[in-house]
């Protein structure tokens, strides 16, 4: 018997890819198949690219391993880190769509307060294609959401918003604290399901996880970029960091939305709390110079697109958090090289970021 | 037989008065009972002084009708308004209180998800007593709360917090839209209880309702002027949205943190939306400069306290909003009036506003 039932198209479905970076086999696939498999994976392998990463049966993806991003990258391959999950971005500049999703593997379906299983993806695709509203409060939360709207007092000329860039979605179970909050609170788990979507006000940082995230590709890609990490640097766990606090004073500038809050996923398992600080502790002080840094940012009126923004960031890593560790000086020229990369990858008519930095002089 | 039960002592039963604008009997105070009756109320007659607010039984308050006010404020009187609920600001000055809960009379015991009456005071006095996070974004909302904290990549110098200077409750069943948005969605009803309490950004202005609000007078007090609303003045429904943005700036400047989210209360009855097209339409397009104005307004560093913010507010209001109407340059003369006025009935050591705003030039 034909199964009779039509199945509707899932939305953005040849516009978007989801990003998975792994050590092992993805057998966590197998719950997000009703969600995910219509749609295409790209799998960055971090660690041994002579271990063999099992995918279940019927996904269509491609997968990296160390050895391809060296051969497709060559000497750029530099900007992108080993053995830690920071790789994902590679993920990020080779897709060709214009959004994309990206997911940890530890990272399973929640459910909602009445038990129904939450469609992440859907809900993150929701929040992409709505805008957002970074320049006023709206106290009912997300204005554009059914049966909510913009409050009495919200500017009229405002409420058309901007365009999305960013989707941050939230976790369930294990929350994600850095190593001395997980060392203090061990049996801490995260119950409470907040039944919002709210736009990250212009001028206010956040602390990105790349846990649930979901981005448009073609307005923010290129200051995806998550830094160097793991194998042979002096910090891990500040990969989704950076790239948050980068992405969200490029967002501020060029008037795009960041949001925060649904969809939960279900976070399963707890990383180890005396690895985590051994990874983090040099960024849990460097974060405090950190903050004030990004806060303090200002792009000139000349940047006008994301690599513009992004090499003039760059510029001033170099220059006001070289002094805090040298380490800033090498992330500095990664951020450059992250930029002709993607560049090379994806040609943009206009300037290169060759010309932007070594090009002649005005 | 004697009742073994022991009443706790309610949160803050000396240090919290409740302020209620009315003109009719306070009927909807039976169902508040359980919560509010250990309270003390101030009860502000709005309209016809000769008539009689009926209250019921057992509640401890005191009542100022119009005659009280001119008597009591003399020619300041001016400052409060007339027909308008505007006019509960004259409770918060005559309070001796150290906080304020003020809430209006059609506004119900909301329930929770699970059924449970809100003791919608008790959250205020959670928000108010608990600190605020204004100057980096907690993506699990108030890290304060039980099963929650600050995530990875929060600044640990951020994580004392700051004094919360106001607490903003919202509203189930009617939100608080303007009259466009009411004649647009006549029948839109917020059934979405959101289990949140967030602080605003520092440098983000949000649209304060009155109907539901709590706030430190000893903090931000003297900011929490309503305006000149109602009888004799261009405009209406915009007394809150003023005092909304006057304490957030001065609440940003002074490095106080603002809350919103929970609680909610059950907002039974929409007002008319034709009267309020009536009240509003010139604040709709006023606000299209508001906002401009006050995201711009910068306070000197001698802005030590809240008066001296508040009257260099008023100087700012004449002269840049004075071009706009000529209603700003009679509101800034009003906020100085109501500074006078709080001083007057609030003596304060040092510096009052009749110095500051006559006293000899430097």
């Amino acid at each position: 018997m034909a199964d009779s039932k039509v199945s509707p198209t899932p939305l953005l479905k040849d516009e978007l890819d989801i990003v998975i970076p792994t050590i092992r086999n993805l057998d966590f696939l197998e719950m997000w198949r009703p969600f995910f498999q219509p749609y295409h994976l790209i799998i960055v392998q971090d660690g041994d690219p002579s271990k063999t990463i099992k995918v279940p049966e019927g996904f269509d993806y491609e997968l990296y391993n160390r050895n391809d991003i060296n051969r497709i990258l060559g000497p750029k391959a530099s900007c992108i880190s080993f053995k830690d999950s920071a790789c994902r971005c590679f993920g990020y500049m080779v897709s060709k769509k214009k959004y994309i999703y990206t997911i940890d593997d530890d990272c399973f379906v929640a459910k909602d307060p009445s038990g129904k299983e939450i469609n992440a993806l859907e809900q993150h695709i929701k929040n992409v294609l709505s805008p957002s509203t970074p320049f006023f409060f709206n106290t009912l939360y997300d204005p554009y959401r059914e049966g909510a709207d913009f409050v009495r007092g919200y500017p009229f000329s405002l409420r058309e918003g901007v365009p999305t860039a960013v989707s941050h979605g939230l976790w369930l179970n294990i929350p994600d604290y850095d190593a001395p909050t997980q060392l203090v609170k061990p049996l801490e788990r995260n119950s409470r399901y907040v039944d919002a979507v709210l736009t990250i006000p212009k001028g206010t940082l956040f602390p990105m996880c790349g846990m649930n995230l979901a981005f448009n590709r073609e307005l923010i890609g290129p200051a995806m970029y998550f830094g160097l990490m793991g194998d042979g640097q002096p910090i891990g766990r500040y990969d989704d960091m950076w790239a948050g606090w980068c992405i969200k004073v490029i967002c501020d500038h060029l008037g795009w939305g960041v949001k925060t809050g649904l969809p939960y996923i279900w976070h399963s398992k707890a990383s180890n709390p005396f690895v985590n600080l051994k990874k983090e502790y040099k960024g849990i002080y460097w974060q405090e110079e950190l903050i004030p840094f990004f806060q303090a940012v200002s792009l000139p009126k000349e940047c006008t697109t994301v690599q513009k923004c992004y090499i003039e960031l760059s510029k001033q890593v170099k220059a006001k958090l070289g002094k805090v560790d040298e380490y800033f000086i090498k992330l500095s020229d990664a951020m450059v090289t992250w930029i002709e990369a993607w560049d090379e990858l994806n040609p943009v008519a206009g300037s290169t970021a060759a010309e932007l930095t070594n090009g002649p002089k005005k």
